[in-house]
């Protein structure tokens, strides 16, 4: 089982679903996380990977899951409890445990109150990482629901004129059903290019593009430049920089919606001020809209089906070949993804073959079909 | 009363917010609106007025409504209705009414739901413009409530790498109370640069900046360009670009929030495809969050105040002497202008002059204080 294909590079290889499925799920019974949570947590970093999302996938998350976890800053059987309740809205505590476990429970309450009384919000304070958000967005779409989920992280980004970092990347995810076509999935941070894509360029020696970051000065850097040394952005001396890079190009915007998310997870979790000095825990915000409160749900879904096919149908901007919508690539890369398997960088590989030895886990990663 | 003070430049006056709110109520009397409502729109737009935003006060939008209803394309006298409802949620046919009329009415349908409910949220089909979104957001402020405002518009948006516009420009707002500090209020257009702001490039004579619109063959303009020759984008051979402008700059980010716009204010609306061909009509969104339901007011409150005193003591960055939170230089210049008068261009004053003589209304702009 220890054979694995190289497809793509010299730092390459390709592995089936499954067995990394396996694999991740073990590494979090390891862990101490009750059998009943770890398929649940394994789900959430395989659709990232399956998705094309490797910045949230197993690659960059789990070895921090695990980081954390036998560090003891994540908590692996949470007492998570409701704290306040309404018709239509929750309150969390979800007591240090890790949010890609406690979010699709948290999401589960929200489609419920959302069956019964339209809409349904809940927001989880002192909570760990929730992974890729448009998990627990997507978890609406077999119940005919418009889903959204919004996560205020610790400090990264300036804000516009700022110098120093006070706002999470902030991600906003909100997926829509369709009929026929794929869903609608989007899912992006509220600076111009996440954190974990910083790591990704570290990792395989890129350059960070301009209008990404900030010169150690606090001032937009408008020219490519290598990342930072450090391990993480917050030790670094640059900061993120908000959707829009400059006030030219709109970063007040891209300040406003991570602040928005900041308000809505963060604040309105009643976590304090998440993100900011020695609170670096995170607030979730998840959401579900019953579309059949609003409107006959065929009549929603057909019309999603001609708006999706009217913007993939775009004349094309010269250079390019096609428009997709926000889901399109991702569900075209999941299907290929589950056929040919997931790539991995060989460090990650590298990284599963010595924490399988470490926490005596067979190491199951095997090769996915070659291109 | 026609004394008009000149204080800004040869082209701007600046008038007192009353006269100017006399006036605006009474065209809107003689355009066929009920008494009760005309203070109403009156209020939305001089509020923006006050607060300094030019593109969605009396300047760019008044006699875009007075044209609608001459026209007979917005319905004076809608007889609008709730088509569905939930305990959280509404529907409603604006049959034709002006948005800025009907969505306050809206809103307080939402926040009636949000006080019993824990949340509200309403979608709006069939109406026209809604002026400036965060008006309709900042209702929830007085009941300690967080809300939300958005609005589909007609397509003027390329996607990511599309030649052809199919999105609106779809602002989001959203307004969040605070303790002692002015309250967050966020309001922006998904593009670079909202519409009126290329209007009102027009009519001063300005640039547009790199990064705002595409060039005839959709590719993004990156150089600094005159705004389009025709009256309305619509029109011309150029589109807005989504905020990020480029796709390395994240402008799928920007497509990506435009179009959570158009699911959430346009398709669940249940008004079609609001900004598409022939449907030039708006969809509209809005919410309310009660704060009360998630955690204790106060303690929102006063971490609001909290972090709000954190953004705005943010050290600059070279070059820049302050870092503001969005709403507080708004709030500032509302004081501002209050006291010493709304700046006019004289052109639109020019237009106030006509068309109060034309509908027969007394003419009262009256000079502000001067600076």
């Amino acid at each position: 089982m220890l054979e694995i294909f190289k497809v793509a590079s010299e730092e390459e290889v390709r592995v089936e679903a499954d067995g990394l499925r396996r694999t991740v799920t073990e590494v979090f019974r390891k862990m101490g996380v009750p059998p009943e949570d770890c398929g649940l947590g394994a789900d959430v970093l395989l659709s990232a990977d399956l998705r094309g999302v490797e910045t949230h996938g197993v690659s960059n998350m789990l070895r921090s899951y695990v980081n954390g976890y036998t560090s003891g800053s994540i908590n692996p059987r949470p007492n998570w409890r409701i704290l306040r309740e309404t018709p239509s809205t929750a309150n969390i505590d979800s007591d240090g445990g890790l949010g890609i476990i406690v979010t699709p429970k948290a999401m589960e309450i929200a489609i419920e109150k959302a069956a019964a009384s339209g809409m349904g919000v809940v927001t989880i304070r002192n909570s760990g990482h929730l992974g890729m958000a448009s998990y627990h967005a997507m978890m609406a779409l077999e119940h005919d629901m418009i889903g959204v989920c919004m996560t205020a992280c610790p400090p990264l980004v300036v804000p516009t004129y700022g110098a120093e970092p006070r706002l999470g990347t902030n991600p906003i995810a909100l997926a829509a059903p369709a009929d026929e076509e794929p869903p609608f999935v989007f899912d992006a941070a509220m600076c111009t290019v996440a954190a974990n894509k910083v790591k990704l360029a570290q990792r395989v020696g890129a350059k960070l593009m301009p209008g990404w970051v900030t010169n150690p000065d606090g001032s937009p850097a408008m020219e490519a430049i290598d990342p930072p040394e450090t391990d993480s952005m917050r030790d670094s001396d640059m900061s993120l920089l908000p959707l829009g890079s400059t006030r030219e190009l709109g970063s007040h915007k891209g300040y406003g919606l991570t602040a928005i998310v900041e308000i809505l997870g963060g604040i309105m979790s009643g976590g304090g001020i998440v993100g900011m000095a020695n609170r670096g825990v995170f607030g979730h915000f998840v959401a579900a809209y019953s579309i059949e409160a609003f409107m006959d749900t065929a009549e929603f879904k057909s019309t999603m089906d001609e708006w999706l096919r009217l913007l993939a149908s775009t004349k094309p901007a010269p250079g390019h070949d096609r428009v997709v919508y926000p889901g399109l690539p991702e569900f075209e890369e999941q299907n290929d993804r589950l056929s040919r398997g997931i790539p991995l960088h060989r460090e990650v590989v590298d990284w599963f073959r010595s924490i399988c030895e470490e926490l005596s886990i067979p190491f199951e990663l095997v090769r996915g079909t070659p291109s």
